[in-house]
């Protein structure tokens, strides 16, 4: 497949991974595609057409026989060379999509970059970078978010070098790097964190130390790294507060008298609440250290969601993060 | 000392320990004591007058030379027999007291704790449990929450067995117990996880098995057992994205027009909002596995924390909160 002349190269989107797909990743991928996006569904083409309006412009597609279903273990795709994650992971592989948006098996999804991408020179482990808001207004890059569950020390010092050129892609001058830790005092964390630290404290980057969560999202660091395990049990947990405190609030305004005026104030508030408290992990996290943009989207992902991680996989290709990662990781020595 | 006849043991109360000891927690044991309770200070007892009423009723003093200070290692405190610290533990090792409660230095309190009290038989590490608000109305809890930043996984089997026992002492009949995990499908989780499962699952407990944040806070399960380090970044982490929450209401709310109906409402649900996202850390946890009731307050703790961290050890002398830890981990074998 050769990418028409005059556009740029298409996201290629699994169209089969999600709880429900493929319906809400064809929907998102049309809405993304009225908005401009070049992109191509890969999957069941005979299903996948059955979703697409006759007219209008839809996204390409591209043919996959299988699907790795949720409950396969994550080295299955090894055995599942047609399967729409290693075929849309291949066209990038290839040359004929710029990005990779999988909303299916994380595990699967990163099997299948290794393998059809392969890593970046000095990256033995690639990271999930999932952007939090903080309290000051910032962004905060936080890996690894899930993707490596037993992290060596110095896979978090690998993952220190890729959150700081995410940093730097996002436009952050010299990002501060902190480490995840369960005291900001010296001698506190656990062996992994004591061990990883002069390792990071080593490396040509502005090193903040050990750093508690609170002090991250308030803006004492740009990049907070840690083992995959807790920055997974970390992003769940606040969701988990989140959609707790939503509830609540929700609640509250249903049980007041309805038709006064503070009613309509309640609702708008709630609206900002929601929209400033929104985690970006909706839209999808990077895939970092592979030789190739990769978008993980979330598994509930609706339209919207698929729309905003094809959006992050273009903005990741346009302001070169590959590039940037790779060079970091290059002056770094790694 | 020996207790006054005809009123039940004291509260042993460290005075030096906490950010703003000792005047919060001095104001906070005459709150207690003006509530009916029986508090008995331990610090510097020519400070501590200074700051007590010369009218009404006061809590006792018993005097220490020494205060662990909060950049000194946890260790210190085996040389420091005179601290305050170690002074309240012994206090209730001499059955002088009923329990134990200290705002300051964590892993000195637990070093303490081990010195003066020793542990239950079958309990190599003591665990802080929390209690965490579900969204089902009712608690989790949560352990270890921050004592041990490296468990073994026989360490996690027994941190289920003393969350069980704690969760029975609330009054839950046959608590479903579960293990933090990053998913909850078998063969997920880390290496620690894997191997901690079956040991759990072999306790004569209801084990739910690996459970997910959001899970666990919606109320598939009272107890949720993990590694201290995790458990306490899973804690901070929520602390913060609360505090975050909170900040973004009162924001929303100042900038909305004064003097309108709704701005009333708008402070009214504010308040509620504050009261059922509150996570009781606030009034102190539960120190695990030692043989007596110990209380770990908050550093930051205020007279109202301090306050709550000595009425939660009262409850927990008043059900048998030890008896109970004993005989859960005789019925098990341990």
């Amino acid at each position: 497949m050769i990418a028409a002349p005059g556009r740029r190269l298409p996201v290629a989107l699994d169209a089969m991974g999600g709880d429900d797909a493929p319906q809400a990743i064809v929907q998102g991928a049309l809405e993304a595609v009225r908005h401009g996006e070049n992109v191509i569904l890969i999957g069941d083409e005979r299903r996948l057409r059955q979703l697409l309006p006759s007219r209008g412009p839809t996204p390409q597609i591209a043919h996959a026989d299988e699907v790795v279903s949720m409950d396969q273990g994550a080295a299955s795709v090894r055995r599942m060379p047609d399967s729409s994650i290693r075929r849309t992971m291949a066209l990038v592989g290839a040359g004929e999509a710029c990005a990779a948006v999988c909303c299916g098996h994380t595990g699967a999804s990163m099997v299948s970059a290794r393998l059809e991408l392969g890593s970046l020179d000095g990256v033995e482990r690639a990271a999930i970078a999932t952007l939090l808001p903080r309290s000051d207004g910032g962004r905060l890059v936080l890996l690894d978010a899930g993707a490596n569950v037993d992290c060596r020390p110095e896979h978090l010092a690998c993952f220190a070098l890729l959150g700081a050129a995410y940093a730097s892609v996002l436009g952050v001058d010299a990002p501060r790097v902190g480490l995840l830790s369960n005291g900001e005092e010296e001698g506190k964390g656990n062996g992994q964190v004591r061990t990883a630290l002069p390792l990071i404290k080593a490396l040509d980057l502005d090193v903040v130390g050990p750093v508690e969560p609170h002090t991250a999202l308030a803006g004492g660091c740009d990049v907070l790294v840690c083992d995959g395990f807790v920055g997974n049990v970390l992003l769940k947990s606040a969701e988990a507060v989140i959609a707790t405190a939503l509830q609540i609030l929700r609640e509250e305004i249903k049980g007041r008298p309805s038709g006064v005026a503070g009613s309509w104030m309640l609702r708008s508030t709630m609206q900002r609440f929601h929209e400033r408290l929104a985690w970006d992990a909706h839209g999808g996290a990077l895939l970092l250290g592979t030789r190739g943009v990769v978008v993980v989207g979330h598994g509930r992902a609706n339209p919207e969601a698929v729309c905003s991680a094809i959006a992050l996989a273009r903005e990741a290709v346009d302001r070169g993060l590959v590039q940037e990662v790779a060079a970091r990781l290059a002056g770094s020595g790694a």
